[in-house]
């Protein structure tokens, strides 16, 4: 497959994910941003503000490995997130930003970490086979400073590496898999597990 | 493009935003109004009694500036409340008024205002940059009397110009913007909000 | 139109209404019954145990205005619920019975009477102009003896003639229009409005 | 009709099924699976890992009375829980596993089992005709180990044969019915209750 066939192939994935995950209401008006990483090392990333329930080919654009733009158009203001989860994971092909109303909420309960564990579901994460796994997803404070945050969230995976998703406070959630299939999975089992825990603790934060 | 183009193109997008607000349960039986200006200042708005959800053309009316029809048709109930907005913002081309669950909840709850806080998703709201701003979203009494509450309203802006909406206790919200899909995305991000503020006080108020 | 006709157009308009509420959750799996009236005092109803969201032509029978079957098929089980209120209400053109979650959950929490007051949507009950409207529902037990239950509730209404609706305690309500469509909004409207009062009062009954 | 054409019928049905529970978030992720018997005893079930949204006929395989393969492809890690209740009920023509919320958050709440009473949807159960029926789901620590775990129920039912489904902790439940048609309306009747039963509880175990 040439690149040019790859990009339009994830560009296609990208867009059916988007579709999926602003039926279910995880990227109200235009919040998100989704990535797909080619072969060759450039990405390609939602256009900056565009809704993500009805994407089109011309608003997936391609950045380099720094996050710099390669066609002049402007990529996501996040794009720094998707880079520094791409250099961090050698082996991941897809980065899925959605703006869950769950991680949101959980976000305004639970500073520092949200813990879940003894679920079934957590065998959806790539290379998870037992419900007995304790899985940390790190909650980190908003900025609307990206490199900042970026560096953030990078040195924290310095010495955590074995998440699958981190919450941005207030924000939504970002999460990776080796392929937009695999990214997708885990937005659906962690939106599900998300949804439970608020539906557990309720109005009263432990 | 002509008034009639215009007026037509206005019309159908009323007609989706209709689609997209019910099929999300904001809009139920005939609730809700919504409207677009059109440039030479006429007003295109739902006819009185429509259902939302499955609008044609023909239940897009025109009235004037001051609401009175201009095809002998009877206008929503609440058009006043739409002129209102027109005179006071002079960039809005749309305003949407949905009744949603969330919104009539909170009214419930909170008597006077809801605060909107530390939420990334206010950057959906025109102008604003950072989660680190306040939106407050001021609640009225609901009253059958429509110039009444119409001037409630008017006084109250004419002292708070940077709201992006309001809420009517027991009956919805409105909210505006430049054009249809930017107060489309309004009424997106609010009710994504809204749905937040109570799922987050649960059912007890402050 | 001949009465053929008549009962081909009642017929499809129960099919679309069932299949609007099963898409939102309110006829789970074959519960729930329908009828409309024709001009000549038959009546279209539901063959016992269809399911709601996919129903046929085939589906609907007719019934005499005292229930009984004109055409050998077995009408619902509670066919007699139906017949009771069109003989109550003169004008009632169509009878709808959704399963809803939030009426059955407040029937779990309010005996004998669920009251919706300040709601601007009360006015989507037929004959309702303003939100300062006290709207009582009454809540009877749940009876596997039709007859003996269609009497309660004939009874009920000797004195309260003015009710819209009415719950069957862990078990859905009724409500009727002149039209389908007219019932149809009833059925929203309330169902709006029982999901609020499910929400507003929560896990703690007053 | 031959053994083929029953396989793909039944194939057909599971698929349906599977978008129907897909569509109501209640197999998120790559979680859930189903199967249907065939009348010469053999067993038509999901494939590990496919998503159930969106099954193909190539995504249900046969295996034998004991769960073996018989095509060299690997059924569902769960297949003998599948196999132990066609063992278990002679009549059972199906059996839907869903992965959904209301049943995992119940489990989480209640240990050993959930009662679900004075419901008239109970009566969507086969054999049932009246609410005031006590109906007893049995909820079983979740386990890896499935010949252990498909060992436990069967002991379970070994003295309770009157149930319906059960619930694996953290996990989902387990439904059957002479049909599939019969299986998925006990899925949408049990997971209206076990929604019912959330919001009746809310965040507070008894």
């Amino acid at each position: 497959m040439s690149v040019e066939q790859e990009f339009k192939q994830r560009a296609a994935e990208l867009i059916e994910a988007g579709r999926f995950i602003h039926a279910r209401g995880w990227v109200p008006a235009t919040s998100g941003n989704f990535s797909a990483r080619l072969s060759d090392g450039r990405i390609a990333i939602t256009v900056s503000g565009r809704h993500k329930g009805d994407l089109r080919q011309d608003d997936i654009m391609l950045v380099d490995e720094a996050g710099h733009s390669l066609d002049g158009r402007r990529p996501s203001a996040e794009t720094l997130l998707h880079t520094t989860l791409y250099r961090r994971f050698p082996q991941a092909g897809a980065v899925l930003h959605p703006h869950s109303p769950s991680a949101t909420l959980l976000s305004k309960w639970f500073a520092g970490e949200v813990v879940l564990e003894d679920y079934e579901l957590l065998k959806a994460l790539e290379g998870i086979d037992t419900h007995t796994t304790r899985v940390v997803v790190p909650v980190f404070g908003n900025d609307q400073n990206i490199p900042r945050l970026a560096l953030q969230v990078d040195e924290y995976m310095e010495s955590h590496n074995d998440i699958f998703a981190y919450i941005i406070a207030g924000h939504g959630f970002y999460t990776w898999g080796s392929t937009v299939t695999d990214a997708l999975r885990h937005v659906e089992a962690l939106e599900f597990l998300f949804d439970l825990e608020t539906r557990l603790h309720g109005a009263k934060p432990r």
